[in-house]
């Protein structure tokens, strides 16, 4: 028998080994699989929600296994990112989660999707343009508590230091900072959730002494570098600055806020959080 | 007036600008340092408990601040860090965590201690023996309702694929795989809480096909290869061996344990949850 | 003096502070910048060299600077990135470094670009396809030397151990691997430099004991599984299959492969290199 | 049979793969393991060259193999690791890449050894200590050319931009910057080869605008503030005010030095590199 012909005769091998009976009887959370790079066109991340972006997404794809099945079907989570591949935009994730678990006979179906989105800065004098990479995902949950998303997005910003900047005859120490925001949406009925990303990205270049920018023409670098003069915050104020425009916008069921800075004085960071719910 | 004169000179520029009230009244649920690499010297991580052990450890440290105060004392929490330098091991753990709160005047305190612990591997059948490490961490909180410890261990493994043995003529697929154990412990009274993570590493060891060793000569690998032919394990086998050993162990609250497979045949990788109160 | 107005107003303060002399006289041999995320359509890398594909990419941009300048114009690096936009593809490449030089008043010019590329994979039995990422890089140079261009791709495959195969009854442990292929081109005269990536990956993947696959249905599984068995390869093997392939094509310069597994009976990994030159 | 004795009984399975002869003839310039970790007692990293530190190291260890030759006998470089275990700081280097080289019958052997090693820095007002992690490593290679060690250390810094301070009124943007500075040695005939670590980071830390540390007191942040104010750094001034201190000294054949700004009005960083051979 030729090689080829051997390795295609599955003959009688043919039992499936996922779908046996398992007597230790444990249900398992979680079983899926995660790190995988798919390529994807996206829409409604931006204030226009009519924009489409191609973005190179990494999916962690799970669902639940009850005490009595030895093992889920890996394959078909894939297969089934194939087939809903043009709709895992925002409005498709809640069919794209529904047809996760079907297709493993499972209750509870998680999605999460990490991707890079780029907006674009307009420098502040110049106003020379270039995009802006920001790390972004969408977390899913279909389960018995019906259908939740949390949207997060990473944002670069800089902080200046207001102890620094008081406590100095000249000067105040700066540096680059991350903020994290994360809003919790659980959809009522068949309303759609979520907000656009690029919206967010606003609320935390907003919350810090200043946003980054890609490119910084020298009447940009001064404009940048005397208003965040102006604008010295803690680690403690852009997490609080932020909470503040946050808190109450009842289009999310909660958030959470983290914010560290990369210190210019210090090899280790500092950071801030603040989570809570609005409904 | 010289360089060094004027910049000791912090004159009338004392004041402490992280003690100002913050009329924002946001309160931050934690506020802290991060990243931070530091020395210790560990005791009672193996079953030896009076066994010690020089480990790098990067840590987490943060409180919480209430809503009209400006901002804590960054450089206090180090601080506390090198006063309790030599009792972070840990019973030391409580201990540190108080007094971190006290020192900035908060309710609440928490610290992640992440390290690297090298335990003896013995090699099966020539019994060679060589250090491997595995990433631990301490992940403590003091706050309104007590003092929690989490301790989680990193353990690396080998998983050979029942499906891939049973489909196939001869061979099976397999691969190394990371096992996460964490075990959430409730301090009732003063008692001692925690268990050595030797002992979390044999569980986890247990669980799957193989432990891996530093060092194999021949007759070795020929054990390590047949015996994990022997005991083919899904990643939902593994996760399910070792939530039948945790179950109902009482001294720990809750545990969790996360199981990745980086498949042979595939460049994602395989992963599965089970979390659960024992109490 | 409004603040909009303050800080547009940049008045006297406008010399370049980089063109001024620098009075060290030490001449760097790159200075730019780096981790700069920016988006692009490939065109190029298949076999089929019309097709484009959208990828996020990673730029490293620099150029040397002489002993007589205080430094160069960062911002101009970037400016020339959204001027090349449209031709930052292998054949624009060697304008798109002139270019660089030119605008900095330097010599030479570096850039590396870094990108995730999907190339489709066909399961081996079923024939299931799906995208499968791969990460590439260009590196190139202008300078004295004149044009040269290294294209990497990183290719994820299968090893299976011929020891461990050998010396047991049964099974042979196998694990993830990674190749590395570095091809260096130097241009002559005004040809065209560059092979495809796609035919890289190519043999990257017929080096190894097997191709990894997004999706493997059972008898794509055991197709996988029974043929890494028949071709088991060391990672000196998978080293010396690739070199092979490559020595004495006279299309590029050098060559350098570079293999490491992941293996499943250790935590740590075993590696090999070959670096020739083809000319 | 029982299967602890089966497992056990190699029998006529001891053919040893790896000696086998091998018919492609393609030699290989390293193969070897990486990514092993492992717990040494480090001296002479210190101005007193007397003083040990435990650190956790990762190793690469490699030979080169003739053409002939199908494989190396991996699990010996890990026996020669515990052999050398506790002479494995810079003196004993060189004894132990001959040994590496000998127990393969190989001509080459290279050796990385990866570690943090924490030095004290002391606040320049307050003068409070505390331990600082700097990342280093030894690079080694043991051939015709005879011994050769790459010393390395990562020091981290502050830096402040002077056509930032320059354009503007009153402020400066500041970031946190990474230092790499690399010694290469040529040994000549049985001299010792190195320097101490410590002085590499003296050296890394004067040629920018301020070092870092980790406490920092009111009286110590103002200072930090105000001397980096007074001594602003573009990457390339600190590329070459080290540059300028490394230049000429006999005692290292070449130098590497490469700097990174996190800059903080931007998310990509700048970067400039001295590479210069001063025998």
């Amino acid at each position: 028998m030729a090689t080829s012909e051997k390795l295609i005769n599955i003959g009688s091998k043919h039992e499936d080994v996922q779908n046996r009976p398992d007597d230790r009887n444990v249900p398992i959370n979680e079983v899926g699989i995660c790190d995988l790079k798919f390529p994807l066109v996206l829409k409604g991340c931006e204030k226009d929600q009519s924009v489409t972006q191609h973005v190179q997404a990494v999916f962690s794809l799970s669902v639940d296994l009850d005490g009595a099945k030895k093992g889920i079907h890996m394959s078909r989570l894939l297969e089934t990112v194939l087939d809903h591949n043009t709709e895992l935009s925002l409005n498709g994730l809640k069919n794209f989660l529904e047809d996760l678990s079907n297709r493993q006979l499972a209750k509870n179906a998680y999605a999460k999707i990490d991707f890079d989105y780029f907006f674009t800065k307009v420098a502040p004098v110049s106003g020379i343009q270039s995009p802006q990479a920001y790390s972004c995902s969408f977390e899913c949950a279909y389960d018995s508590g019906g259908f939740k998303l949390k949207q997060s997005v990473e944002v670069p910003v800089k902080t200046l230091c207001p102890c620094s900047k008081e406590i100095s005859d000249y000067g105040a120490h700066s540096q680059r900072s991350k903020v994290w925001i994360s809003l919790l949406h659980k959809q009522e009925g068949d309303s759609e959730v979520g907000v656009s990303l690029e919206e967010i990205v606003d609320i935390a270049e907003n919350g810090a002494s200043s946003p980054l920018y890609p490119i910084l023409k020298r009447e940009d670098e001064r404009h940048v570098t005397m208003s965040a003069y102006d604008k010295p915050c803690f680690v403690e104020d852009v997490v609080r600055n932020i909470a503040i425009v946050l808190d109450g916008d009842i289009r999310f069921y909660s958030y959470e806020i983290r914010v560290v800075n990369f210190e210019s004085i210090h090899s280790h960071n500092a950071f801030a959080v603040i989570q809570k719910s609005n409904i």
